[in-house]
Formats: C-alpha cells, structure tokens, sequence
C-alpha cells in the first residue's frame, strides 16, 4: 500500500506539473490531440475490447447482476460512439483565455479577468469505461489534467483506455503526464486521494448517493456533487390538460432511469379529476406503476389497465430511476411548494400551468438547479442548454448549479495593466 | 454539550427557514434593514460599549498580548466606522434577481439563469467583532442568512452586536431567524457546525492559516478559503528603475501588515547593479528589514544606513505581515516564475517591465488570483477592484478568485419558460 501511496503522490506531481504547460496551450494542439484520441479508440478498438472482455469475464464470474454487467460492457458500436463524443466535444469552443469584465478603474489601471483552467482534477467513478474518455475529454479541452480512479470491476478496460488517450495526446504535443490512471484499486487510495488538498483542485465523483456523499464528507478539497434528482412536476389549477398530459408523461416515461426524469407528480385539487384520468391512461399504457396518495387512488381506482399502489412515507423523495410514480393531491401552490422544498434534491422541478403569478411564484420561489414552466423536466442536459457536452449535473449551489459545461471547469484570475501605479 | 448542539442544530433549522423570505425580499426592505443596523450601532453604543469592556477586562486579566487587545477593543470611533461600512454596503447594487445568458432554444424554450442567493452562511472568526457586523451585513445584502460563530474573548461584544442586528432587521420587515451567533463557545460546536452539510451551504473562515487549513480540511461543506498571501514582485532586466523602486516600496511599506503586500523581491541580474541600491535606500528609509540572497547582500552590504540579514530557506515563501522582505537575484524571467511557482500562495504577483513579452508571459504563466504588470500589489481589494465592499481574498479556484465581493456571495438558478415542450 505505502508503494501505491507513492505512486499516487508521484501522478499527483505529474499532473500538477502538466497544468503549467497545459494552461496556454493552444486550441489547436488541444483540438488535433482529441482528434487522434478519437482516431486511436477506432484503430485500437481490438486491444480494448480484449480489455474489456476480461473485466466482463470476472464480473460475470462474480455473479455481478445483469445491469451492471451492461453499463461495463463495450463492443464496437460503443466504441464508435465513444469515440464520435470525443469528436464533438473537439468542436466545441475553447473556454480557456476568454478575457471579459474589463475596466479602466479611475487610477488607470485596466483590471478584468481571464478564463483559466482549474488545474488538476481528480474523477472517481464506478464501473463504466466510457467515463474514463468522457470525463478525460472534457478535462484536457478545458485545459486541466485529470486523475481518474474509476472502479474496479472495469480496471482493465479503464487502463487499455488510458493508454490510448496518454500516447494520442502526447504525440499531438500535449504534455506527458495530463491524464493518470489509478491502477490500484484498493479504497485506500480513494481516501488518500482524497487528502490531496494542494495537488488535486477539485474532485467530481459520478456514482450513486452512497459514493457521492462519502467523497463530498470526506474530501478536503472542493467536490461538485450532483446527478441525484428526485424531480416534481406540479399541474396548478390553471394548468392546460393536454400539455400537462404531455409534460408529465414525457418526463416521466421517455427515459426513466436518468436523475432528471420525474419521480412525484403533484396534482391540484380542482383539475384532479380531469387531469388524474388523463395522465392515469397515458402512463398506464407506458407501463408505470402509480403509488397514489388516498384522494389519487380515490380518483383512480375504477380505472382500468393501471397498476396502482397505496402511497407509503417513503415514496415522496425518493429517486425511482425506473417506471413508478409517485402521485399526490394537493390542495394549492403552497402546499406544492412546501412539498418540493421539504423533498426535492434541488436538482429539476417543474409547474404546469396557464396563470401568469402562479408560473412566475414558482419560478422565483423553488430552490432548485433547474426551474420549468410548462416544460418537461428531462430537459436538464447540457447538450440540451446549449452548453454542448456536459460533465454531469450539480445539485450544489457553490460555484456552478445545474448542467456543468467546459465553462464549469475552468475558473479566472484577475489580470491588471498598469503604468507604474501605487495605492495611495 | 448535547443542548448546546441541539440549540445550535434549532438556529441552522431557522436560518434555513428564513432563507425562504430572504432569497426573494425586495432590494428596499434589504436597504432598509442595514440602514437600521447603522442606525442602531449608534443608538445602542453605550450597550456595545459595556459588553466590550467586560471583554476587553477578561482579555486583559488573561494576558492576551497588544496586538489582539487593539483588535478586540470598540470604541466610540470604531462603532461610528462600523455604522458607516453598513451604510456603504447598502449602497451598493443588489446582485440579486439579475437574469443573464438567457437564449431561445431552436425548440422554443426560453433558458437562461437568475441570480440567487446561496443560502445560510457560516462565518467562523476570530476576536475582532467589527467581523460580526461585516460579514452579517454583506450575507443579508446577497440575502443570505448567517450563522456566526466569533472568537471566544470577543463573546460579550459579539452578542451585543448580533442583538442589535437582528432587532433592527425584523423592524424593517427581514424574516426572524436571518441572523444567528453561536454563543457558547466550545470548539465542539464549531465541529459540528463543520458537519452541518444541507444545512449551511457554505463556511467562511476568517483568520490565520491554521484556522483556515483545519476548517476546510473537516467541513463537509463548499468553504472559501483565503487570506494568506505571499506576494513577489519581480522587477524585470528592462523595468523602469523609478516605477520598479515606488511599485516595490508602496507594496511593502503602505501597509506591511495585510495580505497583500510584498514578501519577496525578486531582481533580475542585469539590473540589480542598479536596482537594488536604489530600492534598498527606499525600504531603509521605511525601517525595513532586508533578507537578502547572496548575490543581493553582495550588492548592498557597503551601502549604510540599512538593516541586512543573509536570507535563509525559511524566508522564501513567507508571509512576513510586518516591515520584513526577503530580496533575491534571479538569472531570468523562468527562475522568476518558477519561484513564484514553487513558493507563492496563489494570491497576488507582480512583474515591473518595459518588455512587452515579459509583460504577457508573466501574465500568462503566474498562476495567481492577481497578477500584475507595473502595479503594486496593493490594489488586491474590493473596494479597488470595483466590486464595493469585499468578504475577503479568495486564494481557492473554486467558484471564485480573488477579491470576493456581494456577488461571490450568490449563485443562480437555471430558469426555463417552456409552452409544453417535450423532449424527443
């Protein structure tokens, strides 16, 4: 272990020492270095998917259960894709450099900021290999280097994958030692990685809620937490039926298993039973199971073709991440409102409706990443903000809310023009 | 222990609380407030001025030394100050509500983002109490609530400080709850409230390194460190000997006991033979002592009048906070930004040239909050910088650099006006 720790420590001063040369490098060595990442994944895809194959092998053998199974797996389609990612994320504009808020303050000094990268950061993820490129990618074209420690079941992938990225980036004159793999996948490493204050400038972890409240407890360094998102939609009295209809169903059915897909619809007393009937059939035909609270089974339960469940304490806040919904009626915007500031993760909430105060209430009035009116909540995504790629999603309020773009990995520094001005 | 816990685990809950009111109040009412807090320092001086009194018998009666006796001290002078900084920080614009990026989606959504407020503050100080009424105005100003926890030989001052404060605000309207101090001050409390994550949405520690290092290395919330700077200015083979020698001077001597001034010179060789007798005249003059490299006690040691130490390894690096510089000759622009590299605290650096490449490199490559061509460090300060008054000087990357002004103190909300879009 002391050995790993070492090595650790050494690929902590590597990476720091890239950021120096990887700070005002080029957009075109940047560029031309994602581009060959993305040449290589393709001409060397036989390597990786010999990699991949054990690590699919041992999962298999250690009874790992079949989503798991899936999320580790590449084949050449995946690969294509991954490396396409890569291409777009190539094209997308170089954050670094922007200058902007500059002023000429009454002394003469001209004194504004500069967009700089934010040094090193460190990624821990679980079992998918195609984190590595993506977080990777995303890291060296806002000019940081990256520490990855991905999990364990996928180590041979990850390493057949970071060798690919370390010789393309190289040879398109990035510095040596930009991207590290922590090869060791002991947990210790994971806790002293977290003790790196000073080398590593920020770590991002991606998993489940276990994993990212451990890292943000234990890190002593800032952490963007985030990618948890137990979302609400609320049809206000007001709301039109048919979009409401639309916007739930979508939200909650077009992709289930993501963090910004709906968990609890809450529903206006006085549209209830209009809107219940309708929502019921579309999201029975989908398949969802419906926990009701007493007044929406009550609504409900002569319907045919649902799958209704009594609601329990434990369904309101709680993330689904799969074909359930939680339902409730309420008796106004405030309890709405109470509702999603006592359960929601502040990550995509949502009203329907057609009254102006009762749109803009919610807008001003809901703490969270991502505030809809009459907009389906799934599209929280970086891609879909118009940021292009995205890194993930924070449900912190510190230094970046909501999809974190390329923009979201860098920070500034105040830069200053003077003609030999002293303070007074 | 456990009611003190439990009393301070009841203020996080009502500080929460109070943030709902506090993230959406008029700009008038948040004016009104401060403009009472000024009102009432005043008024209730005599109250202040007794409470300080028993702190300032207790300190004494501990044999606290000189230094922390004037900065526990109020006095009719101090509190009058104090009363003004509020007046001048409800003065300033509200950051709050501004609406930015919004863009129209090709699918017709309207997206941008709103500033808001972060939430509740914790604020972790040392024994001045003027830092009590600092921070709560700037926190309400950006409409955050705060939780105070002050050094324990300024305890009797800060609770008459805090009272004040939160019966002026709840006159002009502000929620109750807006404003706590921990009043007991056992370092307990001050751990737990480092784990009071979900609740204080970011902790503000103000005071010396090792107060600042332990806070952020326990709390299991965003932090923003700073505070500690080790500033170098180098003066370049082609700078202005004039410019070079008021620039140095003014950034050790106007004020040698602040952050931002000038621990370590750095002189080019081919203009030290110039230089250095001319700017060590200067600093002599101020009473300054010189910890000088070889080469620079070489050049200054026939020249009278001046204080010369041999410089040792501890000098490089250090934040001297007092009439104390250490001068080194370096061969180059590279040994110049390689020991800012190595030995600078990220806060503010400075480079004194005519060459338009040197100029650009240092500011390209010194990866500092500040960075300065031809000016005095000195100017690292809000109130410089333009941002108004100013919570500290960020030395951190993460979610902003530098001087942090009411701005610092928000964050924003994605905000989605939609009319029934769902995702494809």
């Amino acid at each position: 272990m002391k050995s790993a720790i070492l090595e650790l420590e050494n690929k902590g001063r590597a990476a720091k020492e890239a950021t120096k040369r990887l700070a005002y490098l080029s957009t075109d060595i940047k560029n031309r270095a994602l581009s060959n990442v993305s040449r290589d994944l393709l001409s060397r895809k036989d390597e990786i998917l010999a990699a991949n194959k054990e690590d699919y092998k041992e999962a298999e053998a250690a009874g790992i259960n079949a989503a798991m199974l899936d999320r580790l797996l590449l084949n050449e389609g995946r690969i294509e894709a991954i490396a396409g990612d890569v291409l777009n994320i190539a094209a997308l504009p170089d954050p670094v450099g922007e200058v902007f808020d500059m002023r000429t303050q009454p002394n003469g000094l001209l004194i504004g900021k500069k967009r700089v990268p934010l040094g090193v950061i460190g990624a821990i993820y679980e079992s998918r290999p195609n984190v590595t490129i993506d977080i990777s990618s995303l890291c060296l074209k806002a000019g940081n280097a990256v520490i990855l420690r991905g999990g364990k079941e996928a180590i041979h992938s990850n390493r057949a994958l970071a060798r690919v990225v370390q010789d393309a980036i190289v040879n398109a004159g990035m510095p040596d030692g930009a991207v590290h793999l922590i090869e060791n996948t002991d947990r210790a490493l994971v806790e002293h990685m977290l003790t790196m204050r000073g080398v590593i400038d920020l770590i991002i972890p991606r998993g489940g809620a276990g994993l990212i409240r451990s890292v943000a407890e234990k890190a002593t360094m800032p952490v963007i937490t985030g990618g948890i998102g137990v979302c609400h939609t609320y049809v206000d009295e007001s709301a039109d039926v048919a979009k409401a209809v639309a916007i739930a169903c979508n939200a909650k059915v077009q992709r289930p298993t993501v963090c910004n897909a709906l968990d609890t619809l809450l529903v206006h007393a006085d549209i209830a039973g209009r809107y219940l009937p309708a929502i019921a059939a579309e999201l029975g035909k989908a398949g969802v199971e419906m926990h009701c609270d007493e007044r929406a089974l009550a609504a409900l339960k002569n319907q045919a073709g649902l799958k209704l469940v009594p609601a329990t304490d434990e369904d309101w806040g709680k993330e689904f991440l799969s074909l359930v919904a939680a339902i409730k009626v309420v008796d106004s915007l405030d309890e709405a409102l109470a509702h999603i500031a006592r359960y929601g993760s502040g990550h995509s909430e949502a009203i329907v409706t057609e009254d102006y105060s009762s749109a803009l209430r919610f807008l001003n009035e809901v703490d969270a990443a991502c505030v809809y009116v009459n907009a389906s909540t799934r599209f929280t995504d970086g891609a879909q903000f118009g940021l292009g790629a995205e890194v993930g999603i924070s449900t912190q309020k510190f230094h970046a809310r909501g999809p974190l773009g390329l923009k979201e990995l860098t920070t500034y520094k105040w830069i200053v023009f003077g003609s030999g001005q002293v303070r007074p």
